[in-house]
């Protein structure tokens, strides 16, 4: 048997152990028929002693920050050893699958436990592994409360957020043994120097190419309208067409503007998820017809050139047809460019190990894209069968996790974080 | 001043007199602050006195059959006179205006007493004024229950039909002081030889023609569907648009058809009144559309032609877009024509009145289309300023009431009763 065989072999174990970890973690959970697990709920303490207890067996010092995110550190034994952050978060939507967030999580520790077996010489660098307890914003209706911690970005008036009971989220961090006051110690180590995140991809474009694996170039630019036409409601019988002024009408031709200029622009996503018509019975010509947009990009100037264009359709038709148009902004956020370094190099990881990665956008938010505001940050993207996520149907193949982690360890055996500096101090969102 | 002068000041009075009882009229509500009058609730007693004591003031033979129809017989005095039958409803819909049925009522009643008092000679004929009943289906999700017991469609099935408050239909007859058992009474007198109905248009056709009057040639056939298209609901962020089965993309398309081929069809109204979009997200394509259709034409094959048209319309979409199409039928009604001799009379009425009456279909069914099935019926509508019908800004002008009462009056001291035949003998719906 060949060395590369050999490994192989032990690369495909890792990979059905790192499923089987997943699958224990997803029974873990607040509901007993079906895996949710929303921020510092009380399954939370069974993920944390699970992982922490893999992580002591792995040698690391760990321990849950005030945020609630577990924390393991690899030490290489230097001072002043530079520090590589590798995580993903453990909190999940309502009826979750068992792979979104966890296996990020699950694959670094599986990482060190394959590559401490066969360290011949010490890492020239420390690896901190972090479970992000809260990325999905469903308790508190706010994402991204673990990674915002690691920066810095948590103030007071985050803290006062109210879950649907009315606990505060001070409250909720002290109900869990944590001390709310401690969460600015929960910011990076000053030496850390790059943030990587192993991720399921949760769409089809990877199942679509036949490829296990793909590398985040940015995390798309997003922007959330809602869109108010307004004619005039009327009995279906006795309004012929010509005096009509349907608001539905009017929507579903903009719906259709909304396709054909999203499948023209190439990356450029544009969905209508909601509508409303009102008063909303069958013999009766809606008046009033609310809509809701959602267009993401990884350029931010594409995106908003195209919402400008949709909006501009919108008012075009709305006057030709005689309705009334409002519209209002309800969400509005950047693109994200992964690190151009960091993100090569997990490029060239994945295809030493004979995996063929795409290149590819995000079109979902992740943790990296917090992150990335203080360290160079970058994602490897793992294909999500039919694209399905956040349903239970949710899984991964186990010769996909086996080729990330084949590229995991080839990076963290190649990395030399020397060459990879702060992009930025850490900064306060505005 | 002369006689045609005089006539006029007469008829603008009357009209005026028609628009006061039909604002008194309303006062009999249910509700405190707005007008909704189901039927047999507490507020029909109110109606029910109010207009008998007019029919008596008139001399006319008042009772309520056991449909709650308040009837009235203005007789000529002839024993086996023909009977010509006038009448409308005054059950309303929740938060009606003043003049939907109630008008028709109110302007029968004054005919009788703007010719009372100038007929020369008896009328060779008798009339009988019918205050329908139950027009709206409101009370028992079933329209026409009070036209239908005049040509005897009333059956048991329908007497056991529940309201909200779970009161069988039978049980509200009894409660209003009524006998079940005496519902077969209700039908047609049998030397009844024809049906007039005054209506409100309770659409915008006729104040678009600047017109004050229409006669209504035919009641427009109907079809009522639901359409769900079936695609996938998918991550509005992760899925490329070329990967989507967006059913809301697909339902958009075909409204837009829809409406498409309503337009380019003479006559042809086709409405989607209802959509609901799930799972409903702002950033989830949606997975699933449900849409009502509604189409009516005075024509069933050219309704039918279309119907048939928008559903493969419909299939070619969904299969063009990887969608699965489900269509059910929820009601099917055919077009009921008008008797073309009393549409005719009606119109040389109306014209020697000085009104250019317009030929027209109803979009809307009316107690007319119910006494069709027994007696040749015609029916006159009158502008609906703005359109607005079932609203409480429901409105006549009194110029337009003034010209329904000449024509009314014109039509019956011109009528000759032995030139309208009966179509069809009491038939019972299968």
């Amino acid at each position: 048997m060949s060395l590369a065989t050999s490994s192989q072999t032990q690369s495909q174990r890792a990979a059905r152990q790192v499923i089987e970890a997943c699958d224990a973690i997803a029974s873990f959970s607040e509901t007993p028929d079906n895996l949710t697990r929303t921020y510092l709920s009380a399954p939370f303490h069974d993920v944390h002693n699970f992982l922490s207890d893999w992580m002591r067996r792995l040698g690391m010092a760990a321990h849950v920050d005030a945020a609630g995110n577990l924390r393991g550190v690899y030490a290489c034994g230097k001072t002043h050893a530079p520090r590589l952050v590798i995580g993903s978060h453990i909190d999940t939507v309502p009826d979750a699958g068992a792979y979104d967030g966890v296996l990020g999580v699950v694959i670094a520790l599986t990482l060190i436990e394959n590559l401490a077996e066969n360290l011949t010489e010490p890492l020239p660098y420390d690896i901190e592994v972090v479970a992000f307890s809260e990325e999905e914003g469903v308790r508190f209706a706010t994402p991204f409360i673990g990674s915002r911690a690691l920066i810095g970005d948590i103030d007071e008036e985050l803290l006062a957020h109210t879950d649907l009971d009315g606990v505060t989220l001070s409250e909720a961090i002290e109900s869990y043994g944590l001390a709310p006051a401690a969460i600015p110690d929960a910011v990076l180590h000053p030496d850390s120097v790059a943030f990587v995140e192993f991720h399921i991809e949760q769409g089809p474009v990877l199942e679509e190419l036949n490829l296990p694996l793909g590398v985040v170039e940015a995390i798309a630019g997003q922007s959330r309208y809602e869109l108010t036409f307004r004619g005039k409601a009327n009995h279906a019988g006795t309004s012929p067409m010509h005096l009509r002024r349907d608001a539905l009408a009017g929507a579903a031709e903009w719906i259709g503007a909304v396709e054909r200029h999203a499948q023209r622009t190439p990356g450029l996503v544009a969905t209508v998820g909601r509508i409303e018509a009102l008063p909303g019975a069958t013999n009766v010509i809606p008046g009033e017809v609310c809509v809701s947009l959602d267009i993401r990009h990884a350029s931010d100037p594409v995106r908003l050139t195209a919402l400008h264009a949709l909006i501009e359709e919108a008012e075009r038709i709305a006057a030709s047809r005689g309705l009334r148009l409002d519209t209002v902004q309800q969400f509005e956020a950047s693109a994200v460019p992964m690190d151009a370094r960091l993100a090569a190099a997990l490029e060239t990881a994945a295809g030493a190990t004979g995996a063929s990665p795409h290149r590819m956008i995000s079109g979902a938010g992740h943790d990296a894209m917090v992150l990335a505001k203080r360290l160079p940050a970058a994602m490897l993207f793992l294909r999500s069968p039919g694209g399905v996520s956040h349903h239970p149907d949710e899984s991964v193949l186990v010769e996909d996790v086996q080729a990330a982690i084949e590229a995991g360890l080839y990076l963290l055996k190649h990395l030399v974080p020397g060459q990879l500096e702060h992009v930025a101090p850490i900064s306060h969102k505005p």
